[in-house]
């Protein structure tokens, strides 16, 4: 049986004893039974996986004493997703699902049509990190994806560096297929994924988008909600490339 | 915009019109605001699209004239996928996304380490097929998926055909890449995915999957839950083939 997993903040692994707080305490010792001496996984969301022993757990924390450290390299590519801002539930998918298929930055946008606005960000940005924080614990993968605040569109397009591999999902273009546009992105280090929203783009974005060096594709045959389109893009560049 | 969708019995569309019962009308009257002489698009299920219009619609019930069916081509290849019984809130996901990515048939099974035991089988592939319903009204995919009730894996294992291509995803295994495994499925007609439960097969499981001539081969680098890895396996037989 693989060992409990813990989530600790960035840094705490550079120390010998990591010290957890009351509530991963109580998790330990009243849902996982576990006790002094057990061995435990401990993740900082930021690619160090540590196996440590128990050293004290009580109602107040629980200290652990780093056995060893491995760190995970990323994967190549890194992949940078774009989902136009959608429902909280949908958002909440999204976090979490892309956070096992090891994607590297979740960037939301709102476009013209986009149906949700943001009210508070800061406290949407807090959820995401905390659902793909659960991710983690449950699924094992080394990293969280960094979450950015949603931004427009015009903005997000102008964030994209000059030398990334640069796709646009767009659910009206017959052209070239999602699988194809990925092939032909080659050895680019980082790859851009702009998923619309459901409520999809006007023709002025698109053309934004496409002088800002995004190359158009569709996801042919079917008709993907917003969210399972951005699971299935980073399967396809998770395990198909 | 696109047409409201309205789902009907596979048969009810070999009519010129077609009756829908006091739930569809009083959704159509209340939430949709339609009228006598709207147009919407009716849904078997089973790949035939009408195009029809409202010609009475009250509290009873609401009666519509086809006015064109178009009858979409089944996707290449046939897509089986075999899930292990996972729980409630899991295979709701899996009903829901793999109507969107165009899954025909899904067979869920129960292995020794399986967690949940189905208790009343009926009622689950009742739920299923409901939810994959509402899936196919958001997304306007042609066909739902086909439910099967849950069997034992030595079952399930037999009812794969002699000349399916057959896969099963084995999370210790270390070798040949899912991606790898599908394109070497070259042109069969139909593809059988095994996707494992949470708690993964024991060895006799996985020596009575590869005497069944199932290919063991593993999503490298990640580790998915299993809902996600049923998506990730169809997204990438349906975009990435």
């Amino acid at each position: 049986m693989s060992l409990r997993r813990f989530l600790v903040a960035p840094g705490d692994l550079a120390e010998e004893t990591v010290q957890l707080d009351k509530t991963e305490a109580n998790h330990a010792r009243k849902v996982l039974r576990l006790g002094v001496g057990d061995r435990v996984q401990l993740l900082d969301g930021r690619g160090k996986r540590a196996e440590a022993e128990i050293l004290q757990l009580g109602r107040e924390g629980m200290t652990c004493k780093v056995l060893r450290i491995e760190d995970a390299e990323p994967l190549q590519p890194r992949l940078v997703l774009c989902p136009g801002l959608a429902k909280g539930p949908a958002m909440d998918l999204i976090a979490v699902k892309l956070t096992e298929l090891a994607v590297d930055q979740i960037r939301p946008f709102m476009a013209r049509r986009s149906e949700p606005k943001i009210k508070d960000a800061g406290a949407r940005l807090d959820r995401w990190q905390r659902l793909a924080g659960q991710a983690l614990k449950q699924c094992g993968a080394p990293r969280t994806p960094e979450f950015f605040e949603p931004v427009d569109f015009a903005d997000l397009l102008e964030s994209a560096p000059e030398n990334a591999a640069k796709i646009m999902l767009y659910e009206r273009h017959e052209g070239m297929s999602l699988a194809r546009a990925l092939a032909d992105t080659g050895r680019a280090g980082e790859v851009w994924l702009i998923i619309g929203p459901e409520g999809g783009f006007d023709d002025s974005e698109v053309a934004l988008a496409q002088n800002a060096g995004f190359t158009l594709c569709g996801l042919p045959g079917t008709i993907l909600r917003a969210e399972t389109a951005c699971l299935a893009a980073a399967s396809i560049v998770r395990f198909a490339l």
